[in-house]
């Protein structure tokens, strides 16, 4: 089937509205109308990303999206056409190795089939991403959405939220916990909500003093300047668990001296090497760990959670066309705090008046 | 009191006996007989420590000590002359901070009071460590020692040992548990039979195939050598639990990829600075930590399990007055796995009669 979808041609490209191509259902296939798609960093780094240093084109982004099932195949059971779903990062995996048994596709050993730029298992095709009208997608990746969430609000939920949540739920947050989040961003901001949620006592570590409001009003009972040494030297040992969301290399001894015994810090937002003093884990038997996206076993579990308790994201929904404007802003981190873009009207941006 | 102890006079000096005073006892205090003392790898390290690095000469070493109670202050309550004793690397504490209240007392926040090289809290004066015939020491850092055991083979738990069992222990591990262990040293062998002891199922690293009979008769059912990439390969997610013992810097990725999903490795071993690809910490969500020594929460309950268990160090002992081939033997990793010097006529060595 043909649908429209938001395209860059090349490294650096503008994306723009182009006709693609969606596989023919197979048996267990879901085929989704796509309404809200979330603009998460990893897209701006992938229209950045040259060939050579890993990035293909051309592409298609969007890997946080809502929808409506439109069709399903023959094999589908637990999908009806009209259902509300929602789709992460992932489309598919091995299926046999230990993480895909232990519902952790995102750790597949194999490598997981990325929802944009992946190798489709079925075909060899490249992925196209959900900046586009229609999805297909097997079954067992796509979830459940609460309909009485507001659908733009919940597509953030599927990368920026799953990715917080694994470790606050491994981390065994709940009632008692003191919750450090470094960062207010898409994913500093669901982690305070989503460990207020939970029942955490959270503090928000922030290099601006004037996200203090927000982050309040976000849940968060404290908020710590982190470039005030004598505020975080007050800080020393006063959380349990730190989501650090920062995407950017930054010192790790600071936010370790705020961990109290047997804490942990997930750093969740910088994907390259860092240098930690052991002697920064040792006192206090610290650890440093790190995890990213969602599997099976807790992704289902962060929407239906997060329908019981009315946690959404704080979204600014533009439309489609205005992608270009959404993408230049979030380079600027000008966004509270996720942009998701409306795709019920994409069609029209290839539709022969045009 | 006067008593006898092996000093060096200056860095790199040999340790020579020569007559030292002990402190009158203060009424919560126990004057200890020293009978056994374990030579530590940071015993040679303190030796050949110069000033300007942070080194404290006149230094009598020793740290991991087992003897008799041979007196006790007006207050003491839990000692008595004659009990079998043993104590580690911290002879007082802040008493008041966190980790104190805790039993923690090895991360204490004003910095515990080591057994040697450190600043008594009453007095001011640098500590003698117990390469001596006799050790004063206030009662909560003395602990009861099972006395069905061999007292030499009890001095190592009380650095090596403790060291080991912490993380061993706030990981949980136990039946079921898949415990690696890097390294088969003074730490190693002890993590290897502790594990063991503890129900879990352990796999040896080593550099040196040919520790592989030894790494089995103390516990272990498999042994992989680290060097051989294809061994490596084939213990991908292998186990839980990591309890790393290497004294130097060494890629941490390697050992990583053996962990399965949220697992942990305990770096024990090495202080210096260590980098890490965050790639290799997020797939499979694993955790970096560390950890040294022992508080008074896990200190005798280590005791406690090797009197029931039957789990000792393996040492060599040798006489006081053969403490520099010890040390020599030490530096060149000469040892399994732990050299135990035998204090009980030390006191001879700077007899008129000598």
């Amino acid at each position: 089937m043909e649908t429209t979808a938001l395209r860059a041609a090349h490294v650096d490209a503008p994306l723009l509205p182009v006709r693609i191509q969606r596989r023919d259902l197979r048996p267990g296939d879901v085929d989704i109308r796509v309404t809200f798609c979330g603009v998460c960093h990893s897209d701006l780094h992938a229209i950045h990303t040259p060939a050579e240093a890993g990035g293909s084109f051309p592409l298609v982004p969007g890997h946080e999206f809502v929808g409506e099932v439109v069709a399903v195949g023959d094999s589908v059971t637990s999908f009806s056409v009209g259902d509300p779903v929602a789709v992460g990062n992932i489309v598919d995996s091995c299926g046999a190795c230990r993480m895909c048994l232990a519902g952790q596709e995102n750790f597949c050993e194999e490598f997981p089939t990325l929802t944009y730029g992946g190798r489709d298992r079925g075909d060899g095709t490249t992925t196209d991403g959900a900046y586009s009208g229609r999805y297909v997608v097997q079954e067992h990746f796509v979830y459940h959405r609460p309909a009485a969430l507001d659908p733009a609000a919940v597509a953030p939920l599927m990368c920026a939220g799953v990715t917080v949540w694994e470790p606050l739920r491994v981390a065994g947050v709940g009632p008692g916990t003191r919750l450090g989040v470094v960062g207010l961003g898409g994913l500093g901001h669901l982690a305070v909500r989503l460990g207020r949620a939970l029942g955490a006592d959270v503090t928000v570590f922030t290099t601006t003093a004037a996200k203090a409001d927000d982050a309040k009003a976000l849940g968060a009972s404290r908020v710590v300047v982190s470039t005030d040494p004598a505020a975080m030297e007050a800080s020393s040992g006063s959380v349990d668990v730190i989501i650090d969301t920062v995407s950017v290399d930054h010192e790790l001894e600071p936010y370790l001296s705020t961990l109290d015994l047997d804490g942990t810090l997930f750093l969740l937002g910088y994907l390259g090497p860092v240098t930690v003093q052991t002697l920064a884990l040792l006192v206090g038997r610290k650890r440093l760990a790190s995890g990213g996206s969602g599997g099976h076993r807790f992704t289902q579990e962060l929407l239906d959670f997060c329908g019981e308790h009315d946690v959404v994201a704080d979204v600014e929904v533009v439309s489609a066309a205005d992608v270009a404007i959404a993408l230049e802003r979030l380079a600027r981190n000008d966004v509270r705090y996720r942009f998701v873009l409306d795709m019920r009207d994409i069609d029209d941006l290839t539709s022969p008046e045009k």
